[in-house]
């Protein structure tokens, strides 16, 4: 069986459609890769790309894409609601057909090295090929974002994996890394309250929200699902609220009772859910389980696919086209 | 080491003092049974007695109490705010020290025999003492209340497990049976949304609560929280909601994280917590864990104490009183 590794980097620009595909073009440039997915996010001023291929064709594709986004992305111009640390934001592996976590750890640190010497660009490792607990986590090194990224650089806590030390201001940093598969999943909500998205996300996410006790200490109050990651994202549109989550586990926490979730918290607070969106792709049997839940008399998987869509109301400014967002992939058990 | 079993039984008088006295003075001239705690509620109209006792002498205590309240209450005139099928609504027996479920599921069949055959009322076992799947669950079992339960008792599936199927006008139905150990958790919150307890129970409870698919299809959306049951109370006071909260297992669903969480979900809808309530008893280890959650630092017991009672806001119309309410208690894994 042929060693499939996928790769979905978040490039720092959503709105320019001749830059997008200038990048894209870079992916599908090379020999036994394929480009499955280019989701650009206007809101976002954010595309995330998904391609396959095998470890070396990997490689060298989110190479050259990385390359193509720091020659045209300028980062001290770069306005958008998602946190992000630089003009290829996030670069994370993740192990699909015959390969081991490992594996692409090993790329991941390949990629990183060539990133940061070529280019002179800082570059942390996360998630699986993170080297330090505290860069495990996404959120802490990208906390501060790149408007803090020249301070944060100085702090010797945050010395780079790879490459210079040094701002860059044009291009900022990269985040490298290997992880399982996760599902980018939005939900839009009615609501003028631009607190809410972000009191929700506090709420559903693992690692919960902090809460002041009667004495004045912060004290943590844990989340509902594990394997759920959210934050509240302010509204691009006024009287619309985003709850941004990461699913990493959608066998512990699957869509649809996040998206039931969130749509009840939402109606506590006299918010309605617009609709829901995937960025990237989703494994056919996530969405399959979406449509057990919502119709389980349903046989055939056209059936179960349209009431999960129906009923988490998947949309997205493209419309939502199953085809061309389901994916086959089973997660591993972690 | 003496044998302990824990009788909690609930009458419907929670005003009338005099008649909260002839009830629990039945139990206390009974040898070998120790009264722990009276707790009358006004505004439900219901009081919860705790006593503790061997199997024959809790036997004798609780049937006592239980005749004396046929006696002197008179359901065809009752009013309050907690569901309810008889004079004496329910009655459990918990197993506090050297004694088995299966003791208690037999002091309450004997208990059960007893009401039955004498008093002429028509009992339903539960819990652990349940005879039937859908009589496990105490809230099927009282669905319709007293004001359904002529109806309910016609209907051949709702037979009585002890005494007659016959209407009892006066008494209404009991429920005896056995269970482990629960807390009785009220929280109470500022709103005028009539509907905002029934949500957050529906949202904190195991069982979770109902939704419309896209097809009209009713859908199961699972609650946050294992072992707890919950129900959302209309408001006695105006301005007033109550969440009422049953934990079942405090090691899974400890009282501050379930205070934590109604008071995240109030502030979605911009109602924060008045106080927080124990009827009855709460074992010691529980309301210690509270307190290290809260003052991980504290080192006495008394410290601990009062940073639970603080900081989840116990209170209750007689104020809060540790020394009466805590009791010396393990729970088992079940």
């Amino acid at each position: 069986m042929r060693k499939i590794i996928e790769c979905v980097p978040n490039f720092s620009e959503g709105r320019d459609s001749s830059k997008i595909e200038q990048i894209a073009a870079e992916v599908e440039k090379v020999r036994g890769v394929k480009l499955l997915d280019v989701a650009p996010d206007a809101h976002h001023n954010r595309t995330v790309l998904t391609f396959v291929g095998g470890p070396d064709s990997i490689k060298k594709a989110s190479y050259s894409a990385i390359e193509k986004a720091v020659e045209i992305i300028d980062m001290a111009r770069h306005q958008g609601q998602h946190p992000r640390l630089g003009a290829c934001d996030v670069c994370p592996f993740v192990p699909v057909q015959n390969v081991a976590m490992a594996d692409c750890v090993a790329v991941a640190n390949e990629l990183a090295r060539e990133v940061g010497e070529k280019l002179q660009i800082p570059v942390f490792l996360y998630g699986e090929a993170a080297r330090f607990p505290e860069r495990k986590d996404l959120a802490s090194i990208r906390a501060g974002q790149y408007e803090g990224l020249e301070a944060k650089l100085k702090d010797s806590r945050w010395k780079p994996d790879y490459g210079p030390a040094a701002f860059n201001k044009k291009s900022g940093a990269i985040v490298i890394g290997a992880r399982e598969f996760l599902i980018a999943y939005n939900v839009y909500l009615s609501t003028t309250d631009k607190e809410l998205a972000h009191r929700i996300a506090g709420i559903i996410r693992e690692s919960g929200c902090l809460a002041t006790a009667d004495d004045g200490r912060k004290i943590r109050i844990p989340g509902m699902f594990r394997s759920v990651k959210a934050v509240g994202i302010s509204p691009g549109e006024p009287g619309v609220a985003e709850v941004s989550v990461n699913l990493t586990n959608y066998g512990v926490a699957p869509m649809h009772l996040v998206f039931e979730k969130i749509k009840q918290l939402g109606q506590l607070a006299a918010a309605s859910v617009l609709y829901s969106e995937i960025v990237g792709l989703i494994p056919r049997e996530a969405i399959l389980d979406a449509g057990r839940f919502y119709q389980p008399g349903a046989r055939s998987e056209k059936k179960l696919i349209e009431a999960a869509v129906k009923n988490v109301r998947l949309d997205s400014p493209q419309g939502f086209d199953p085809g061309a967002k389901i994916i086959e992939y089973m997660i591993g058990t972690s």
